[in-house]
């Protein structure tokens, strides 16, 4: 199946749909079952001590497994996040983006799943790891 | 037990720690077991259309259980998320903030385990249900 | 909405679809968006010490949440399990049944939440607590 | 850092401190940081329709992660679930065994997190996604 996005595409949709992510994301890399975004890390997403918050983290995880969803399917369809599991196992670095690396490993008539790890720029250990389940109102 | 905060003085610690909070949030209620926190919903929580962030949503679940935890260590102790399972069951009214009614299920000398449904003001269906795992690294 | 079971007719009914669970579990109350479960816990559900395995504590909650779903809609609809997040939080008493507290927090068109306590029995505080969907893939 | 067990000792191991566990499961690989087990499916595994029950998908997911913990900390230390999240994304094939791909993303002191995909043999895509944390009690 070929891609209803690109990378330049796909960011310039997200940012029209939502004006208050403008900046904040850049698409990596895109295929038909992966993504890797990165979260252009800046003072509103930090914690004290330079940490990046959890919200911000959970948010790049939701992103990600949404860009991987839309490229697929397209922006005439609907998708929305039903369930996330998110496990926060090492301290972000300081002064470093976090990226997404995520696997879509299913992508239904009804249901998408997406695995995510994300790691600090520049770090082999990821940060986190989380599982998104997004569900497609619309049939396709 | 007796707690080691009251609702004023809880805020006014997690404002202080985490300065970008502040007005953020507001502690409606605070017993040994539970918590009621409301969002002030602002424009940098929605989304188009009204709906208040997934973010958004992961971040007050996420606070509700870290006070629970707090009241019960203080401040001295350190309590670090290390999971999260959320599920996004309705949609969030526009223009009303969110609350979370918060219970904390296990309160051990490592781990923490709060349970989190959160509404949209003045509905009884709840927009989501969360849990969060706090891990206790310093022992009390 | 009345339901399309009583206790009796709905342990039935699960007994004759899925016979291997014959006498496994006894529903000890039943309303339209509650089960009160209990697994009659016997050797094969047993771990060295005397304590509960951790996929019977998932098999009771996961028959906790299908039997208020199928409650609701009837045998008819079909109705799967897509995912569940579990904590584990205390180690269940010895020589002891376990039962559940469920609640359905959404039962939608396509997708059904529930939410579970497991109690041993006689204990206040709980042992797990476990949240799963259900997809209810034909429509009602 | 070197194992604390090969396959074989560490399925022995397994078999003696749960002795109802003899014959069901067989370790197919076994590294530093990766597992691969098989379930051996049996009539008690199965479902109506010959698909594999969710206990026994969970039951395979959480053996896979525990090999992975004890293959590193040795069988002197404690490792127990603490939480767990599943999603079943395709029905299992009848008439196949079921087979973890499992790889250990962190193991600290005192969490381990370990995440799991899950295929019936023969078969490249998924039935299930899981990830398990484990808690350390004992100092290593």
């Amino acid at each position: 199946m070929s891609l209803r996005f690109n990378k330049e595409s796909l960011l310039a949709y997200i940012e029209h749909v939502f004006p208050q992510m403008k900046g904040e994301f850049k698409i990596e890399e895109l295929s038909t079952d992966t993504t890797k975004v990165r979260l252009n890390v800046s003072d509103r997403h930090l914690r004290p001590g330079g940490t990046v918050s959890g919200p911000s983290i959970f948010g790049l995880a939701d992103i990600s497994v949404y860009m991987a969803v839309l490229a697929n399917i397209g922006f005439e369809a609907l998708a929305v996040t039903t369930n996330c599991s998110i496990d926060f196992m090492r301290k972000p670095s300081a002064n470093a983006d976090i990226i997404s690396d995520c696997k879509l490993l299913k992508l239904g008539k009804r249901l998408a799943v997406g695995d995510v790890l994300i790691y600090s720029e520049g770090s082999s250990e990821p940060v986190a790891r989380a599982s998104l389940t997004y569900s497609i109102p619309r049939s396709l």
